[in-house]
């Protein structure tokens, strides 16, 4: 199949989807599908016929019949807050599925909570809260990204190290499959052994296999006492020493264990003037450590208290500072997920979100910087990210006083040139972002070959007229699209 | 296609896999096959040309490489315990992984080990006792079932309340596919996320979709202190109770909550002579609890009296005991573990391993104890297991003085009164041991049409010859084997 986007296709269609779901649900003004065309970070802008907005499960399995009847690609957005062009449409239509918003069910004794897809993550997190538990996955744009973009891309986050991806806080999931019909595996089972695992081969498979409309999520007892600490040390070697120690000191309670560099936090001072440097001095490598327990009576500060203190008369460590409130605790964090933001005031930044075993994350940020800088002189290293995961946001400002665009237009450089250690390291180039549209050329260089054809196979079981996200994750035939407008320059 | 088991096919075959891999791994003779045929409880005997015994990953790809060639099935076989029938031949070669006994790496730092399929789970107990940590999946059978297998059921047993399912427990997988080529997915990493999920497509599979040779699984810190209560109280809904004060109240120390009836306690009492009353009277329901925590300080008994006995003043429990020592523990534990092996010296016991939403777990237990005493007098309910995760061994012990054939052949009629119940409550009629052929039948009563489809296309997909345990699982075309021996008069 070609991607049909010729004229009386599409007014077919468009009439086809109008006399089913009502004027107001079919968009198709420049003004009205503008917001849906532009990746967040303004990477790509992509073109569509039309955005389509049904109100529930059966008006997403009508578009999706419709679609497969005139041959029109669909590409599925939840709050199209991706960080891989994932949502980007390349013709075809946008299957937006903000209007699904319900909270089908919240069963307490379950623990679990049934959601439709197009809700919010914070509107999410407040359900739960109001039944006194915890949903667990915390992300930067947990205030607009929805449920089906956090399973389609299995989001991950900063509580990955208690609690896992996206994938392992789901139970059950309603979805479309391409041929229009609905799969009900909605079910809040913790065992259930009947058969072949179809929930998680949706999850992650990026908008390409099936549009989820809802899932069964995990609910957890809420964390009734917390404790923070920021550290300083000497090289990410002596950071996955402490992390080892915390994890057999703590056991489930170390929550987090994030890692950033004296670049990084200069930079978050530097551009947020009400951040107040952490520790009197400055050091390599810092982590952000959190403990936490349903159990009020945890004595987390005494227990840091006593980890780092052995760590820092043994020189493990070289300063730590443990939060007495909530609001320095507050005020810590803050200089972590700053991060994610200043970057950008420091002009252009070549991105990697790798993984590697956690036994090697030190080395790979030793390996990585080492080999960036020696490329480029002059080149910042930003690493930073979800340590305690073996996960690293490996990314790259460029020389003080270069031009953005120069920089950018290196990033194929770059990606080989880091990716390259992560694949020797027997690591991920794609930890938690996903695959989209950004990482799609990059990953035969690095995917095992029986892998990325078993995953071929799958796509074209599953939707054989690629009418489904095409062109995302992984290439079929010739309907592999190019030509994606970049507007920053890259990619 | 349909099973080959002409003489001539086999013997080309045989003199082929002889030649690839020598005489001493082909077994032929009745005396030497003997032992794979059967399943463990007896409840089948089926047939096969050979036991092949490959040493090694590559020795897998080549035994399936020449039964495609020769279109001969191939029945994958690990320790043989399996509770499904998944293990059975009926026709073709039994693959036994027992010979990949090797643990490949073992990286305490990742927290991680590799394993290949053969390893016996209790061998890598030991392995990962060895360097401070634990493997917690937790089984009868842990001296004799293999990893292998283990994965292909996605294994539950006494930990999954705390640490999860086989599924929870690993990261990455080596799999021999249907046309022999090897994929290598053996990552640790704890994220990944570049393309589909084909690690969790192989993970419950039964050995239907692929042959995996190798698995890398999680290691967690080693609990270092333990608190076990045994409780007695009126009903599964004082249990259920019960179970949200420790949920509440222990959080993630709470690892198991098992719970049996007074039938169940009584036989076991009846039939291990040495095993002892742990509480003064008798009581409808019993719980058996176990906190643990790999802080060495956590004061799980005082926690466990701060629970229990506020809801002994409350009323909601009868009695409890909190064990003062390891030997008492162990002693608690057996009257749980030997419930499994007592049921046989009370005669003909008509089985079923079900999952409710934790939510409904009382009720379905009242539900379907009910109905069956109605159905048949003088039948006893045996109904006991992992409460906590909403699965229940719900198991109908013969009327006293009934024929065992007799009871046994009732089998049919009490699956649908007992799976109707679970059903209704969107419930598992499998929740931990798999489909195999035991319930090959029932799925498609209960499974979701849409789901059933998907899963003749991905085994389809991913065996396009039907090789790869056929007639398990999934009915594809006339392949279906029907007339396997039913030794025990059942099913």
């Amino acid at each position: 199949m070609t991607i049909q986007t010729t004229t009386t296709i599409g007014e077919d269609l468009i009439g086809a989807l109008r006399a089913g779901l009502g004027e107001g649900s079919v968009l198709t003004s420049a003004e009205d599908i503008g917001g849906y065309l532009v990746e967040s970070r303004g990477l790509y802008k992509g073109e569509a016929l039309a955005v389509v907005r049904p109100r529930d499960r059966d008006e997403v399995a009508l578009v999706v019949k419709e679609c497969g009847r005139a041959g029109v690609p669909i590409v599925p957005q939840g709050g199209n807050t991706g960080l891989v062009g994932g949502g980007v449409p390349h013709g075809g239509i946008v299957l937006s599925l903000d209007r699904l918003q319900r909270i089908r069910e919240v069963d307490p004794v379950n623990a679990t909570i049934t959601v439709e897809a197009g809700c919010i993550l914070k509107s999410v997190h407040e359900a739960a809260d109001q039944v006194g538990y915890a949903f667990p996955l915390s992300l930067p744009s947990e205030g607009s990204c929805r449920i089906g973009g956090n399973l389609a891309t299995n989001a991950g986050g900063t509580a990955v190290l208690r609690y896992g991806n996206m994938r392992e806080l789901t139970l059950g999931l309603e979805v479309v499959l391409a041929d229009g019909r609905i799969w009900n595996g909605l079910k809040g089972l913790r065992k259930d052994n009947t058969g072949y695992d179809l929930r998680d081969l949706f999850i992650g498979s990026e908008g390409t296999l099936g549009i989820i409309t809802a899932a069964v999520l995990k609910l957890y007892p809420k964390p009734q006492a917390r404790g923070t600490a920021f550290i300083g040390c000497t090289s990410p070697g002596q950071a996955l020493k402490l992390f080892e120690r915390l994890r057999e000191g703590a056991g489930d309670q170390l929550t987090a264990f994030e890692y950033m560099t004296d670049f990084g936090l200069e930079i978050v001072l530097k551009h947020r003037p009400a951040a107040q440097r952490p520790l009197s001095g400055r050091h390599h490598s810092y982590a952000l450590i959190e403990l936490s327990s349903p159990q009020k009576d945890a004595d987390l500060q005494g227990r840091l208290e006593t980890i780092l203190g052995s760590a820092l008369e043994e020189g493990l460590i070289d300063d730590a500072v443990i939060s007495a409130s909530g609001a320095q605790s507050q005020a810590l964090w803050s200089l972590r997920e700053d991060l994610s933001e200043v970057q950008r005031l420091e002009g252009g930044s070549i991105k990697h979100d790798v993984a590697v075993p956690v036994s090697r994350v030190a080395e790979f940020i030793e390996a990585a910087s080492k080999a960036c800088e020696a490329e480029m002189p002059g080149i910042r290293v930003c690493a930073f990210g979800h340590f305690g995961d073996g996960n690293i946001h490996f990314n790259l400002s460029q020389p003080v006083g270069m031009d953005k665009a120069a920089h950018l237009a290196e990033w194929e450089r770059f990606n080989r040139i880091v990716h390259d250690i992560v694949h020797d390291m027997n690591g991920s180039i794609s930890a938690e972002h996903g695959i989209g549209l950004i990482k799609r050329d990059e990953l035969p260089h690095y995917k095992d070959p029986v892998a990325l054809d078993l995953m071929r196979s799958l796509k074209k079981t599953l939707d054989p007229q690629n009418i489904l996200n095409p062109g995302k994750v992984v290439a079929i035939g010739e309907s592999w699209p190019t030509g994606f407008s970049a507007i920053a320059g890259h990619p």
